[in-house]
């Protein structure tokens, strides 16, 4: 089953105690897509970018065999994102630039809008509603959301809710969303708003996906080689809807699998900056990473 | 094989939103003890109330056939506790006074000197070395410990490290004990001061331990009933050691059900102020708990 991902492709620099890039390749639906590509054969990405976005980085995609028909250049700039990490749990945005991004409307060609499976990344409600409308039908809509969102279209964000089947959220954002402060009645509250699941991101202390039928926790995978931390929920939405896509199937050993093959993911994309390291790995490295990111919860 | 624990015994006064306590029982030996006593049959401990603790106190041990005869009773008042939780997650200390703690100076006696498992609550790594100084041999020492002796007793507790072979400790507590903002990282440099294995909190991520050939991790047992923190570090403390003690094993296999027996007796100390739950349990709904637990990461 083929995979299609909307979301923002950018050019992003980024400053930490490791080091730095300038106008590197990022954005939500290039992490999410490039993770997704070891995990699934068919996935297209529905984005905009300006005249200025470099040729190289649309053959990181084509590498990728990730379906680039939705790419929209627009006359323009580029969406580009500046940060700097303090701390790696906590990007520090020093400046955003929209650019085509500000007036993007997706559009979902025809051969996308039945029977996909489909990932919203961090964007305005707004714009993810409005794909949905050019949806047909599907086997599983999952979305992502944010701080932002919450706060400043929080009314869209619950319309958007009752329309997904699968919400990644952010622990804290988790609680400001449902005004929970105990993290299951959080989890609990989030699924009363829409979604049967709910995956909840908890930085280095792990994830866990919560529904009425089904609880289930990973730890991350342990490394010391972190060197940035910007995409990694992307990547790990990507690890995780690439496996479900793959598979085909939405029970719950499955999304127990993708909840692990999704940590699996973000653990290589932190290794380094922008997307230099999570593009180059296997198949082969990815399952040998699983296999034992199980085995630390196994007694 | 018998668990011998040092620690505070005091009188707590707790507030927060879902009620408060005036001179409950508390104190870190209190919490652990009790934990311990579901799963180990000999526990004794090791502390000093003054001449106000109340008999019916004492009967709350003596009831879990915890053995009582290094508790001394000191001229002068028992340790008092008092604080505030506006998130559940941290305590807000009111007011501290030492009283009887303050010139605690613990006596072992005999009988356990020899061959025990050793647990040193979180107190003063002086009086821990001091525990340590009265013990011949041990098959097992563990200790607890905090930001406070962290900042005010650095080298004392670098010299106790040397002398145990477990550390329970917060996982921000860690990442200041060594320096290190990685927590793998981290974990790795504890060992390295000493300890063969350090069980790193989490609070609501659950808990991990980490040694040179040991990597394992447990979420917390998922409950919506929490009622007041105070003391779940101890039971946590509590559930792992009395388990070690009474298996009398320290093979990775052990200390693994260890730690997620200490999740779940941690678990039922939220459920209510004071030792008010965690004192009415049976070993019957701990090993329930201790299978519902260990589903939640399995496959």
């Amino acid at each position: 089953m083929s995979l299609l991902i909307c979301g923002s492709i950018g050019l992003d620099t980024v400053k930490n105690e490791h080091g730095s890039v300038e106008e590197a390749l990022g954005g939500s639906a290039t992490y999410t897509s490039i993770a997704a590509s070891y995990l699934c054969d068919e996935i297209a990405i529905v984005g905009v970018v300006g005249e200025d976005f470099p040729a190289k980085y649309v053959e990181v995609f084509e590498n990728k065999d990730v379906d680039v028909t939705g790419l929209e250049v627009a006359p323009g700039k580029t969406f580009r994102w500046s940060a700097r990490y303090d701390d790696l749990n906590e990007a520090i945005t020093l400046d955003t630039q929209l650019n085509v991004f500000e007036s993007f409307s997706p559009q979902i060609l025809p051969r996308f809008r039945n029977d996909q499976y489909i990932y919203l990344g961090n964007i305005d409600p707004v714009v993810q509603l409005e794909v949905l409308s050019n949806i047909d039908s599907s086997h599983l809509v999952a979305a992502d959301t944010m701080n932002l969102w919450i706060e400043s279209k929080n009314d869209e964000l619950r319309s958007l809710l009752q329309k997904i089947d699968l919400l990644f959220i952010n622990k804290d954002e988790l609680k400001m969303l449902t005004e929970e402060k105990n993290l299951l009645k959080a989890a609990r509250e989030a699924v009363n708003l829409g979604p049967k699941y709910v995956v909840v991101k908890q930085g280095e202390s792990g994830a866990f996906i919560y529904g009425v039928d089904l609880m289930f926790f990973t730890p991350i995978f342990p490394t010391v080689a972190v060197k940035d931390t910007t995409g990694a929920g992307d990547c790990f939405a990507g690890g995780f809807m690439g496996y479900l896509a793959n598979q085909d199937k939405i029970d719950k050993k499955t999304l127990k699998q993708a909840l692990v093959y999704g940590t699996v993911l973000s653990s290589y994309n932190i290794e380094d900056f922008s997307i230099h390291k999570v593009a180059h790995i296997s198949r082969e490295v990815i399952d040998k990473r699983y296999e034992k990111l199980k085995s630390l919860t196994q007694i």
